[in-house]
């Protein structure tokens, strides 16, 4: 490979053979692509997320893994907001040993495009330089603006749910950063959480007729859920009781930091009303995904300890014990910050 | 600076204080920000640019310029397809010490918003995170698909024009690595076209309505200008006796260099009907542009040189004297890679 055209050329050879149900209007190989909405109505959703080496993952990882969850993570915007996933681009600093021998980035891109053809969506451009080992996504969606899942649209008397196993991804990240050792069932599991996250795209476009708000747990579920209660002006009450089991010889104290403030799960957390109950139980069947009702939004209450504070509700998110009494999570509530020291 | 949610909340609020006369149906702090087409007819141009500290900037750039420099190469890449810039998403990995004291960060995104309001688009949304300083732009414009300028578009007969001064800004880099000195006037021309690009928006949403045929000179006027011949299936030549004359006291070698090889003028280059001369100076005129007619685009002319190989036109661009013969430009053909050793 001689260099950066050469590499792109390369790349784009493996994209022309992908391609979704809805080409672009112009792919890539021009200054830019040309897309449009399939239908009338819809508009775009548009997210972007950049992985580092060495902050969100290792350069001994698995580059096929690493391809799909750089693709991934930021389909799980796009499915948190209820969106069609489309089009995306990518753009990627590789060192320049991934020029002169591609099997690293071969085996990255081939991940990538795997998510990508398991999603319908079509890489539509990219850039490809020398430097530090760093991917940056942009990825847009089709979504009706009326039904999009923002944030903001929690309602009081909400249920809060979750989808799928949260805290799996960081019992796996524990597990190989030496933190702990896990038993053999949950170490697979957990490994696969971390290293292939599913974005739930299927649960959000059903979820637009059915929730009022939600949320990809990329940062950890109370501080996910925080944004959610800080955006609808609600505070939110966990049920410990109604939180999904710590797995079997696992330390509760390590599983109840890695399924409240562990990041990376990519599950969807999000509030519905009660009337929803029975359609989210069948839609839970119908797509072989547990949905698990852990809670529900409120007015703050408790004015002692929530008090408006610049905008804020202070203790927007609280877990209560099987008597109602709440319990002291500071060590969950800190979730996952890519500046700080770990 | 607590870290990045703190670094984001500081950011979003220097946006909010800026908005186009187009803002989005959602801007950033959700899971996706959502946006339309201000017209029916039009679809969505996108475009996705890296830049890495040590590759296109240096850490001791004045982070003013870069930041606008980071935004305006994406533009031009718009500009160059003839759509109007709309909305930008920007990912930033930046080192700790930014975090901690965000003068640097601040300094960079004043210069980004610079020319955000400059060109009316929106930051609609972005990614932070810790890791080697390098910064990611997705940029989306509108454009009629039927009237956008496609590479592939330049027709046998076009004449080739460029806008602006090319070969300054490489003057400039050459300048600063210490290459060669300048006199004092161009060294002040050369220094500004380097680190201020100004992207050539209104010039490409005038040329859809004149030209077939758009390129940005990123790469170097030889390089792009061979992209619109392989996309086109034609031969490009240009006159040296029309080309742009050699600033006074500029070495005559370091000059062909620098207008025919070098990168980073985003200037357009562009092919028009003979039929649109009148109207192109006309459009010069109004914009305060200088365009140069630097030569035509035909059918490849003498097999000797110009043979089909592997899909390819060999020999897609060429530089002709005064008497008519070909100019040896071996070392101006390598254009700007990045992946090549400096």
């Amino acid at each position: 490979m001689a260099g950066e055209f050469a590499l792109i050329e390369h790349l784009l050879r493996q994209t022309r053979a992908h391609q979704s149900d809805h080409p672009p209007i112009l792919g890539p190989g021009d200054d830019c692509a040309l897309v449009d909405v399939t239908r009338p109505g819809l508009v775009w959703a548009v997210t972007t997320d950049m992985l580092v080496s060495g902050v969100h993952f290792l350069d001994n990882d698995d580059p096929h893994a690493l391809g799909w969850k750089t693709l991934a993570v930021n389909l799980s915007d796009l499915a948190a907001m209820g969106a069609q996933p489309r089009y995306v681009t990518l753009a990627a600093a590789i060192p320049p040993v991934d020029a002169s021998d591609t099997s690293w980035i071969d085996t990255f891109f081939s991940g990538f495009m795997a998510c990508a053809q398991s999603f319908k969506v079509d890489l539509i451009g990219g850039d490809t330089t020398r430097g530090p080992r760093s991917f940056s996504v942009t990825a847009m969606g089709e979504v009706d603006p009326a039904k999009a899942l923002r944030r903001s649209g929690a309602r009081d008397g909400d249920d809060i749910w979750v989808s799928g196993s949260p805290g799996y991804a960081a019992l796996g990240l524990g597990s190989k950063l030496g933190q702990w050792q896990l038993p053999e069932p949950v170490a697979i599991l957990a490994d696969y959480a971390l290293h292939h996250p599913e974005p739930r795209v299927a649960l959000g476009l059903a979820l637009t007729d059915m929730a009022h708000s939600a949320i990809d747990i990329s940062d950890g579920l109370l501080q996910d859920l925080g944004h959610i209660a800080v955006a609808s002006q609600l505070q939110a009450s966990l049920f410990v009781t109604s939180l999904p089991d710590c797995p079997m010889d696992v330390d509760p104290d390590h599983w109840q930091h890695c399924l409240l403030g562990g990041g990376d799960d990519y599950e969807l957390l999000f509030t519905a009303p009660t009337s929803a109950r029975e359609r989210l139980q069948a839609l839970s069947h119908s797509l072989a995904l547990p949905l698990t009702r852990i809670g529900i939004m409120h007015v703050p209450k408790d004015n002692a300890h929530s008090t408006a504070q610049a905008g804020r509700i202070v203790d927007d998110v609280q877990v209560l014990d099987h008597h109602g009494h709440r319990i002291d999570l500071t060590l969950c509530r800190r979730g996952f910050d890519h500046f700080a020291n770990s």
